[in-house]
């Protein structure tokens, strides 16, 4: 029997408040990802980490990427962060000091791509924003970064999954803010959005 | 923007401690159900009503039938009944009233379809259980109770979505302890299951 | 002495936990006009109700108007209301029924201002939203329903207390995103930013 | 007045929640067995301790054997364990190690043996499985694993006590599932049947 | 199936916490004696009431009769009380009405039977103390009012079932004490000693 | 101003649940005897130590006497022990170690008096038994041990506080079990009886 | 044996968190003179009753005067209010009711003395306040109102127990803000000294 | 942006619950303060830090001085500091020792501000009471202190915020009852007056 060694790291949306769960897979998408690959294909065996920490920005995850992330041995690793980053540009009452910026971002996802030179499959998921308003000054601020993100995976060579797209779909129909009233944290239905495309993405690789 | 009304009618499986949830609709399939519709289709408006009991049987189901299930006046009515009829001559220390025989099993059912008349769309589920053995005393008598409601839902005309066959598929790769210590609560694995089928059914509907 | 009854009708931004606080006052705005006004005013009485209720549309409170307001007697009566009958129209999964139109929100206002009549001082607070995007659509659409406060307003000879100035003179050096995560809900800085100017409009009456 | 220290090792059936009583009998059958010995033979002083832990394997049980068991310097030595070893291949979705093969418990059971040899009497109860169908998976491999311990008794030359046919003769009257939703947990029915089988043999020893 | 409908009538004795326990049978003998029916006796049915309440004296007894003893319709009718009605002339600070003297008890066993005359078989329980010393001032007067009830069960013919004699014989080897610091209350050790002979008297009855 | 510093040493019924009250008095005779002297001697201070545990034999006591009493310095230390040591031998399950033994208590309060040489004032306060029987089996013991305290105060030259006298002047109009049900925890009523002695020795000290 | 029904009617001082002791008796100078008559006159029956409510004023004791007081048909009757009565003029922000004057109080207390004409022995206890300037404002208030129950009790010719007194005694050593933070809720040394004069009073009538 | 760091030190006027507060600003007048500053002056950074402790003396507050206050280097520094050392005066059952005399204080304060040399901007607010008769005991005693406070600030060159001013005036309409029942805690009603004059001075230096 086959065995998959997949780790989700991230923020918040990933993390989905892992701790009060007591298999440590949180309420999220990663649960979902998880029930759906032992559901429907248990012909394998599925070791799965969610790696996510609440508020974490990327040098709060660079920080932390050998300890939480790279120790388990991933054969699959994604990896979505970028979000806190900018959101705290936004809602912070107090000065950011030089590792919220742009280049650090850049900087922080490179040091990771390094460090993760082993790990054989390695997605990275940009930063997304449930607002459809391209004009909306933290989506634009996300599109810089989730721009920056790709530059990254096209510089090492490793797999984008774009979120925003799923969301823009949905949002045609209705409001983002149906989906969340911070438009950062997915809830269900965004955390179904996001299942939706990573399970996809993991059935090509189980079956 | 259309709106769909669906309800689920149930035992524990369908009622997954809705009690326990803000929006009463349970941690099992009908929460999955209800989150893929809102996500993948938000074009359309959907009340949905978990309308399942722990511990129903069939007459108790009957019993509440108009109160809990047809004042919702549903356009689309799942009903997914009978394993509490089965279960209880496995696990009762008190003698058992007719009311739990497949004769009776088969006139609750029967009683529940006329009084739906005005039900656009009824669909039955018959009950499963998660053991691979077909000679287990306890999948051999919910064989016969789903033989029953396939008859009735025969006689009347009305919708059959099968859920054994997708746990069969399962527990090709392992056993049903897998999913469920005693066989009959789905968990996390066994909603995913029967959310794919009931999810799929609905699809075709609000595309 | 001199006593003054003063009431404040409203939704969550004036309700503000209410139930949890053994005076009723709540935790937002009436609570710090509450206790500037005896601090700094010790010689008059101020008989103060919290008539805010979470989640109030118009319509809401429209119903309880008599009940919850007008029997306290006030002799100076503020109403902020409006906020959600624009927010359900982004954050709703259900259709929504004609009460949300902006032609019904003007008919609310319109009946609560007539059954006012014996209200001595009846101040109008149009709705505001903490987003300096003024394309940002919920922006937008806030506008629209404040804009039909102030013609009712205009209308029946009452007086208006605009507090979108104090948030956008607030929003030139922050986001509003620094407030409130969902630009509705004020917390402590914009019950700060309210209450100054509730503050100052009382002061002229009670000195 | 003499003084019995009587040890009980095992897994929870043993356990019974012992943290949750403050004497660490647990409320299980070792609970009943200390209570009929102190009432029907208080001429006797007894030192009773449950070694169960929820849960454990032959493997973990080994690992603290002496800690937990021989350290007790019992006269008297109760071991049932082995359930474990066989339920988690079914109920597992982790790939399981050599450490729960049948050869392993086999000689997870000889260590214990060899360790326990200043031990004047250990008395071995092999695994049951409260389901009467003998054909049942996995009562077919906890009766294999079952003639491991027999094998191992017979070898050392140590005795035994049956509790499979305990059950088997209530199973005559009703399914093992009016004893355990999971026929494995023996819950208040099954430990009276235990606990009549140890106390009749304890009697013969304190009379 | 043969079905047995046996109730328990009596105070804290047979209570024993029993609104605590999921199935209102207690945690004291009446829990015992039902669990080694079922698995002693599993060919039978029982319907098993626990009619005790805490503190009860015979007065309160005979006023609830009907209402939670006789409306269960007992085939077998188990009644321990009075030690209530000694125990408070003991402890008490109040002045104690009639209602507590001998005879009183001896009218209100006697109004007991003559009401429960369809009763096929009713067995009373004669009082007692955990104490040795029989010139102890409240075992002397718990031996009067037990004289009372056998003098009841002699004149209307019922049976009696001694328990004071199971105590006697554990105390010639240990103190009352060591089963109940108030002599009254017979904890865990002394529910054994009476469910064993309660247990006696009623496999007479259902093998 | 004049400070006392009274040192209380002894078991649960100094003790008391001291625990649980803010300033470690407890419930019972040590917070009435402080709250008197507050109250009614207004002019000294008092620095009153609960040194009580709940449960303590004199072997215990002696264990921890330097650490928990004398470290205390007290200028008066009342000590009443021993109840437990005669208690033990009727309720235990287990065999008592000689350290219970009449001549191991003697032992235990002469090494107290020795190490207590310093101390100016210490009143030893025999066991008492709230049983009027005097032919009581543990009365008599108690009885026994108090014997014995009253030798070692006498060989040293320390006082006596005599406590039992006051239980029998209440025993003659109620029984003990009217105090408390174990006839050993005095509760308010006997806290009140021991307290009155208590002060009134004290009232002498500090007046 | 002789009983005596002995009632306390008043405010937060009787009161003294009657509803959290299962006896209804509170923790305050009550409950220390019930357990000192029972303790020292066990010869009797003692019927106690709190009637005191927390926050009481006069006119809100003389509304439940016979619900509360008159009803359990006292032999002997305290009744100590007031405080309240003078404690909200200094404490309340909003202005006050007549009932709450000087007059009114002298009216609601005749009124409770014409209403027990039938109560053998009524005693008058004057309100009094832990601050021992006798400029204080709030002093000068309470002496005014005691001074109109002295009036009250000489026209009708019951007695009066003073407790100011007591309390000026001990604050001849220390500040009242040792008994009392707020100068009026007494505590565990102010009930003291209470208890002392209530007891006093009536250990002469149970004799 | 400029970035202020403000420290309070203090005692519970300060402190005001602070650990149940997410933030550790409390519920009192730093928390006041630091909303006002954010609401009405955005354009700073504020970095305030509440390093009050309930029930500090001078000499407590000493003691932590460099490891709670000055190691977060403030900008500006507040301290209000002495009610404590006066209130144990009158309070306490135990003698105080010679930390709590006006010498003393003097020192403390002194000692403080020597070690606070690299501080900006040093602001003393003297201890205030809130009694309005100047001839009370503890506000006289309060008043010495407060003069000390005055004379270190003068000696050391230090500003000194007066806030005794701000409730005498208040208490020309109303007691000081009305705010604290202790005269020493602010509570809400004093905790905006203090707030207002701190948030005046700082007013001044962030603009």
């Amino acid at each position: 029997m086959k065995e998959h060694r997949i780790v989700f790291a991230g923020d918040s949306t990933t993390d989905a408040d892992k701790l009060a769960t007591p298999d440590r897979l949180g309420t999220g998408y990663v649960r979902l990802v998880h029930d759906a690959l032992v559901a429907f294909h248990p012909q394998g065996r599925y070791c799965i980490v969610n790696a996510g920490i609440s508020g974490n920005t990327s040098a709060q995850l660079l920080e932390r990427w050998e300890r939480d992330v790279l120790r388990e041995k991933p054969d699959i690793l994604f990896c979505m962060i970028g979000i806190n980053d900018v959101w705290r540009q936004f809602d912070s009452y107090d000065a950011l000091p030089p590792a919220f910026s742009e280049d650090a971002y850049e900087q922080h996802l490179t040091a990771m791509c390094e460090r993760a030179a082993d790990v054989r499959t390695l997605i990275w998921m940009p930063p997304f924003f449930m607002e459809r308003s391209r004009s909306d000054e933290m989506r634009v601020m996300t599109e810089r970064y989730a721009a920056r993100m790709r530059a990254v995976a096209h510089k090492t060579g490793r797999e984008l999954l774009e979120l925003q797209p799923a969301f823009d779909a949905y949002m045609k129909a209705r409001s983002g803010l149906s989906v969340s009233w911070d438009r950062v944290h997915p809830g269900r239905i965004g955390s179904m959005l996001i299942a939706r495309e990573v399970y996809a993405r993991l059935a090509r690789e189980v079956s």
